[in-house]
């Protein structure tokens, strides 16, 4: 059995977990925000809910709500498997020198897509800003296939 | 390039990797939940479903089985953050003594959260224990965030 | 502190790899998918996704897109957790002979699982390749646990 030695630049292992670090932050905060927001309007997914504050409700929908929780959603979608595929990439891309940009640009991105999400900007800035989160993993993972495939 | 090492306490390890399994084996069980209730109530997601039980039925819902899709999706957005975020935090967090508190009281509360989601045990039950884990969570990555960037 | 010292051997660590890139990889590509079928259906999720094609609509669904949703949702709830389970079982099992045969048998299942819902193959298809990964999830980690536990 050999060894397995992590041998990872020090700057680059910062700058992934800055950035993770970040990302994980703004995708809790859409947890609070979705909290702060059912409390606010009264607007709940329960009847258990609904039986706190006196209501007789089973379920009930919001636009905003549902637009915090597609957000959240998409975060799920980008942001873990960012963290994922950005140690994996880490690890096994030798002169991994694109690294440290990749992290930044995708972090970049990810805060950009909830401002514009949530603000309702006009379209295409979602769609712009959803596109380049996406192209650093798919350019990541790739990377990635290539180490540890040929 | 520096050598990154690994200098993680061996019971912190140890511990995380508890949880980590506990809570995974958990979300992992609401899979089986809902294949379970949809079989016996059946209550499927496809037409192809329906076919195979002779019916002509596109798409129906159940909100029992809502119920544990809303859990597991809870579980989602709360589970996988946590053993991400505690991974960075054991790895970077010098003198983590809180580290296995976080992660005990973590594990704890999300099964308290099932419990109480999948008994609609009355509010604020489900609240307290989802904000338990959530500030676990807050705090861990802010802890990362000060070590990696200051 | 004691020293956690890595030590895997590098088959498994590059068969590990190896599957949880190209999982991650099919799950990103779920995203574009979802993004194109969008698109040229001209059916979106938000008010200014319509503005932008000069429409004044504010949310649609479509039974295609939301068939490509649920598969995507199901890869989250079953493809990270693997490779969370994965690096876990790969660090703490002691002789993983069966490590590489549990990653490929995962990898293969999600692939032909996309395929099978995608395609509409009748029942059981999706169900057995949807059931053999989450076996492999749940062998993985129930060997953590004793791993660690006792």
């Amino acid at each position: 059995m050999a060894t397995f030695k992590v041998d990872v630049d020090n700057d680059i292992l910062q700058c992934l977990f800055f950035w993770a670090g970040i990302v994980l932050l703004k995708t809790i905060f859409m947890s609070l925000l979705t909290s702060i927001n059912r409390i606010s309007k009264q607007v709940f997914t329960t009847p258990e809910d609904y039986a706190m504050v006196g209501k007789d409700v089973s379920v009930a929908t919001d636009p905003y709500i549902e637009r915090i929780r597609s957000c959240h959603r998409n975060d799920l979608e980008n942001v873990i498997p960012f963290i994922l595929i950005g140690v994996l990439y880490m690890l096994v891309v030798p002169k991994a020198q694109w690294a440290c940009t990749y992290f930044r640009v995708f972090g970049i991105s990810r805060l950009i897509h909830t401002v514009v999400y949530l603000m309702k900007v006009p379209q295409p800035a979602r769609a712009l800003s959803f596109a380049v989160g996406l192209t650093v993993n798919f350019m990541m993972v790739v990377s990635v296939l290539r180490s540890v495939a040929w």
